[in-house]
């Protein structure tokens, strides 16, 4: 398929993988441009780009596998610390427009780079935000 | 409990929270120290610092709502693009040590910095890491 992205083309055998884990819902591999050594991305076999489009049993079943997996790349990269990293949308850094969620290891010299320039919550933002936030999740229920 | 984290505190009642939703398993909040506008924290009520710490309970519930949570900060924010990160050990930024994934709209002005220097995945080490990888899932199965 023209349309589908490098992880709909490894799902469907036409690319092949470095697979770590894989079940029903999830395919766990090795991102061959890795950020730090062990560097691992999880996906779903539910083919969509952006995690708000997720099934909650997609999703659900990610979330199930994210402490083995993490585990699983501490013991193999020997890293104590790491990031967890789902981009959504080129400005937020997305490249494959198939969900991905990232394992990345921080080691001294390699890891995920963080710019965090955070403020202060004004309290009109957070009402304003809350009426919103509660009146999606009124109609869009969990 | 003097060990206990902000978090920690606010599950137990001590400290106040701008409540984003909550259920058995988790709770979703303001960041009151936003890096964009919108910037929401899910949380486990299980109090464990690190990801590979979470039972797959808890971390299969917060993977379910995350979409949801998503949906309803899109709406809430405005934004279109946004990051999901979930820190571990205070080298890769982690600063409150009980579990949690920052939902961070992505805008022009405002959101994560994401630094990003990747390599090429050599063969050997792909062969080292997926044996490691493999040994750690059989031994801790999913």
């Amino acid at each position: 398929m023209s349309d589908s992205t490098v992880f709909g083309r490894i799902l469907d055998g036409e690319l092949p993988c470095h697979r770590v884990y894989e079940d029903d819902l999830v395919l766990a591999l090795l991102d061959i441009q890795p950020v730090s050594y062990g560097h691992t991305l999880v996906i779903p076999k539910q083919r969509v780009a952006y995690l708000h489009e997720l099934s909650p049993e997609s999703s659900a079943a990610i979330g199930r596998v994210l402490p083995f997996l993490c585990r699983a790349v501490m013991r193999a990269s020997g890293c104590t610390h790491y990031n967890v990293l789902q981009n959504n949308g080129r400005p937020a850094h997305q490249a494959i427009f198939h969900v991905h969620f990232h394992i990345i290891p921080r080691f001294e010299q390699s890891g995920l780079g963080v710019g965090w320039k955070s403020g202060s919550l004004a309290a009109a933002d957070a009402e304003k935000l809350l009426v919103e936030l509660r009146a999606s999740l009124a109609e869009d229920p969990v």
